[in-house]
């Protein structure tokens, strides 16, 4: 057992949180302005982190990326992670990340050549379609869009939302039902949709905690009504719509608790120095006093038990493969999840009235972060997925001492 | 012992009920345009609570209001607070009740007759500002604004924000420092500052959870660079602003106890209406998953706890005045925040990803009620508040059986 | 609405109060020495109590009680919970309080006067079986207990665990199967068994956390293996044990939260007494601290608010009976068990090692109140039970606003 | 970074958890007759242990014991913690290895002569008297105890209480203000206080939780009036007791820590299998309700979390010291504490009634280890141990990103 990081990411982690503080950071006042107005300086600071070596983290050398491990990837997602603009300026944002590794797997060559290769570089963006507004998200074998094959076209129809980034996105890989007759989980395909495709429709980027947002920023609401493209364009197998799905969401939701666990240390710090700095009255500061020693204690413990969870889920990952690791998935999304809200909780607190306002970043994360107990499956689902994997385990093995 | 509402309120509530659903709850929608957009629709609304003789519930029939007692008016409030614009219906709406009362107690006839009076009629709108950007709120003997009396006049130096509504209001009540050499809380005094002198500086609305909001709706940062106001406009004795402010602020948080009654109430019907009507698979709701049915139950024993503490509150104020009811106003106030916000968040959990959108009320009250637990005092300040009265009670009395 | 003790409990209270606390409290360091020991000491204090009218609070004047309301019962009872000793002293201790309102309600005149008559003089003690071990207890309809009608005698077997106070009784209200055909609520009914019935086998006293115990204060196990009585021993009709049983267990309830109130007063007292006596270092007190404050001030927030609505309960029930309570009851039973448990542990640490100590009252509380999550219903069936109340009145008046 | 046990680890573990298994848990019933009556049997299985290597792990082999590192030890610590008998087993029971340690590293020849090697072969046992009911704790420089020297003599006078498994020890370490005008950390020092010493009064073994044990499992009050040592029984330098207690503290805590996690882990245990096991109704299990399934998956979350971190302190300890690791040995301190208590706290509520009896271990861990939360430094020290140190390391270091 060993807990100290790798001599390669003890050389990396410093160089990269350097970057960030000087290269994207100072970006984050422009986000009041909107994703289109910030999105040439993004662009900017994208070219100084490819020429960095900085670029795509996750992704193979062979396809340009740095090769990271998952466990090495999870270090440097928590150092992006504590700005929200961090994983763009290295190409590894989501909804981005999870649909390179599908065509990366999954793609057809001609399909790499259209979709990936663009995305590769960062010239487009892409966005995943899946949730829909009338089905529980919990139970995604609900599904109602539908997809026919005609001729050698599919047809698509039917209704999406929190399709995140779509508002400006070149295509969308949509989950929908190619084969009702099939058994619950071999119905539904992934099908790649570009977006200027007669008959899809984007109808609004939604309004999330007082924002709708635009870009990259925000989550888009979708019509397909009748749109038609080439039968070539289903990825992966028919029917594995699911299973792909799947896979898809076991690494996208370790990317997620990496990420938090930046957000968990830059409100950390936000806490620590406004208990540090702020005074209640001359010469004696907020954290003289125990209720806030209290918080700062908490959180710290709770943030490195997360971080020492996630770490391990995607060392198992790295060793085992993302099968021996589900149970420890869904232990890190409920657990990391909750770490984060609360930390976000204290610092904002800590900070008063001046918490509340958009001057400070914490703010963004107390509205923006609170879907972390929803998406990629609310915390409900994944703590009765633990349980019944232990539950199960238990009745395999017979009895304990 | 008797825990029956009054005949009059058997009468009243349902009638007040039945008013806010079909002339105010309609309005909610028209708040994304804007309080300047909405404002002639809230105006006709307003017209149509003093016909039905629903306008003022907290002023003395004397001065045209509907004489409730603090129980009474209590009731009356939670029924407003389900909609973020119920007060406003019936223009009892913070912080114009609160300076209602300032005027009603402590105003001049000159100044009742320039300031109270259309502020009575609804033709008017005022603000207060004590809050400063440079001092914790929770000490509030440390101010910076200072107000010099120049010949006869007040000249007034300073900076304020959180300055509610004070975007389009007709005046501000300031706190100033008027006697820097007094004994703490004899140093400051509360002065009459139309937002029309010169010296007085709007200088934004402070972007709060992603919105600056406008008018009524809003929370602004104000400066004053030499504003020059007649003598005549001090409100109560000089020195005396801290006494007032106490004065005011007893009863404002037990109004915002109330309201938060109303917005504990709107969220755990729809929280109960999701779990009944939402289905996770064809034929099943969600409220059949035990976790769903703990919430609400929570929920249901959590609000009707804050509610008889706060009623209780009230009942004492109406028996023995306010300062008998000083530790109890001080429990409720963070005891009601912690409920309103624990029944918002499973509330907006249990609506999945709809619950983060602006198309339901939920993520409206998740964002700005968030500041329950700061403004007004911060729960750290309200704890130890009544902390410290049990101790000391304790040691006057002696030690327990 | 009047949150004021009618006159008449405005005398009483304080009268009880020096009762308690002149001749009750002291007996309990004696406990130490079991319940054998003390009881002379204890049935001495009864005859006081008798003598200053203070016994049987609950039961009507008619059979020589106080006659009291359930509110007025209430008030008392927490005056009584302060002490484990309390209710025994006024002959309102469970399970005879239960068993008395059984007798009174259900009992034939040859049983009032055989059982129920010694009863209420204090000259003997009683006992319920219901509880098995086999069976969980939140599913009461599933009991292996059966009596026979053979010729005029009824013939039991079966094995109960958890009959408090058994070890002593002079007779137990057995529930048991008499009707193994009947649609399954009505399968049961309630056997008057005295505890020298042959084939009545007292096994043992259960250690519960650390203690058997003995006498009044013990929960026995107990086998019937073909106890015989006479078939006049019936209580109430036949088939219909459990609809007595629920009607014995909704007052059982209410009596229990009362009781615990005075334990939550209790703990409170010792709470705010070691926090202002304890120094951490000459001259400064365990009160100073902000932690301890917080304990403190959320104790007195939690408890009033459990209080509160207790007492509406118990207001109900005598308004409009026990049925229009129902989701109250439930309410009280998991909230105020809760408050309690969390006064007692944050007292308990309060007091550091001492707290863990016999020395303190504190440890009984914390050891043998764990209980109260779990005996008359745990905590997740009552929350199960107020949900689906709520969620089965939405279906039937539609929506809400 | 690896989160593998080494292949010394993955051989001794499961041996060490057979031995537990087989010869240790089997003992646990004897508990309830008593420490002497069940020494007998311990002595066996002490034997036992020797001859299968299993003794003194965390004593290096020169002296006899296994010789393993503190990151190993707490491996072997939490097989241990799962039975209250398992340190004991392996002679590496408290107080016992704190003094071990103490002799061995500050021991002179003559002492570890007597007092260690006895203690090493196990045929002896000792204390540690620190605590003091007069003083808090939390405050370990206001000691009441004195030793003077008197010609080669030191005579001691005080009063001790907590000082565990002083019920039969040969001799108890005892910290004393030996130089009263020195610098508040420098004026105690420890000294050996054989108990067959004139003047040395065992008081009695105090009722903790219902128990006041016996031998080993007991926690004594002690006086000292006029103890006469030898001045050669000063172990250390004089005046250094503090630091030569912190010193013991450090690694106690983390000791403590492990083998918190194997009670952990036996609690979880009891709550799959009661989930997995107990029918609700023919057919149905416990673990079928979602609550529970969520107490599990909780439970499994926290107490991975809870193992890392202490893991990692471990082995922060092994590579740079016990300084280096004083923050986190606080954080584990509290965190493991309370992750304890919740699991320890759900396995109860999942047996119903059966988890209030002496029957299942639970009952034993919920009453003993609620201490975790007190001894060696109450939470509340701990939290704000780590909040100065943040805040101090901030100051030096300048702001945050």
């Amino acid at each position: 057992m060993d807990f100290a990081p790798s001599p390669k990411m003890q050389e990396l982690l410093p160089r990269l949180r350097a970057f960030v503080q000087t290269h994207v950071m100072p970006l984050e006042r422009g986000m009041a302005r909107g994703f289109w107005a910030l999105q040439p300086e993004l662009d900017h600071v994208r070219e100084r982190a490819k020429q960095s070596g900085l670029w795509l983290p996750q992704v193979p050398a062979a396809h340009g990326g740095m090769g990271l491990s998952v466990l090495e990837h999870g270090m440097v997602s928590e150092v992006l992670g504590a700005t929200p603009l961090g994983h763009y300026a290295l190409g590894c944002q989501a909804p981005d990340a999870g649909n390179i590794e599908l065509l990366l797997e999954h793609g057809s060559e001609p399909q790499r050549e259209q979709f990936l290769r663009p995305l590769l570089q960062g010239r487009t963006r892409s966005a995943f379609g899946m949730t829909e507004p009338e089905h529980a998200g919990s139970n995604p074998v609900w599904l109602s869009t539908r997809a026919q094959l005609d001729g050698d076209s599919w047809v698509l129809h039917g209704h999406k939302w929190f399709t995140t980034a779509v508002d400006g996105a070149a295509f969308v890989i949509v989950m929908a039902v190619t084969d009702p007759e099939a058994a619950p989980h071999q119905r539904a395909s992934m099908i790649l949709v570009p977006t200027d495709t007669a008959g899809f429709e984007h109808v609004r980027n939604i309004p999330i905690m007082g924002e709708a947002g635009e870009g990259w920023m925000s989550h888009g609401e979708i019509r397909l009504d009748g749109a038609r493209v080439p039968a070539s364009n289903l990825l992966g197998p028919r029917g594995r719509g699911f299973a792909l799905a799947q896979a898809r969401l076991g690494p996208g939701r370790i990317h997620h608790c990496m990420r938090w666990l930046g957000i968990c240390e830059r409100a950390f710090a936000a806490l620590v120095d406004r208990a540090a700095t702020r005074e209640l009255s001359p010469g004696h500061v907020l954290g003289e006093q125990q209720t806030v020693q209290t918080w700062i204690a908490d959180a710290r413990a709770e943030i490195d038990a997360a971080r020492l969870l996630v770490l391990r889920a995607a060392w198992t990952i790295d060793r085992e493969g993302l099968d021996a690791a589900r149970e420890q998935i869904s232990i890190i999304k409920f657990f990391t999840a909750d770490v984060m809200l609360r930390v976000i909780d204290r610092a904002l607190q800590a900070h008063g009235a001046a918490g509340m306002t958009d001057d400070v970043v914490l703010s963004h994360f107390y509205r923006h972060e609170r879907g972390a107990r929803i998406y990629d499956g609310p915390d409900e689902v994944h703590r009765a997925v633990v349980a019944k994997r232990i539950l199960g385990a238990r009745r395999r093995d017979g009895g304990s001492p």
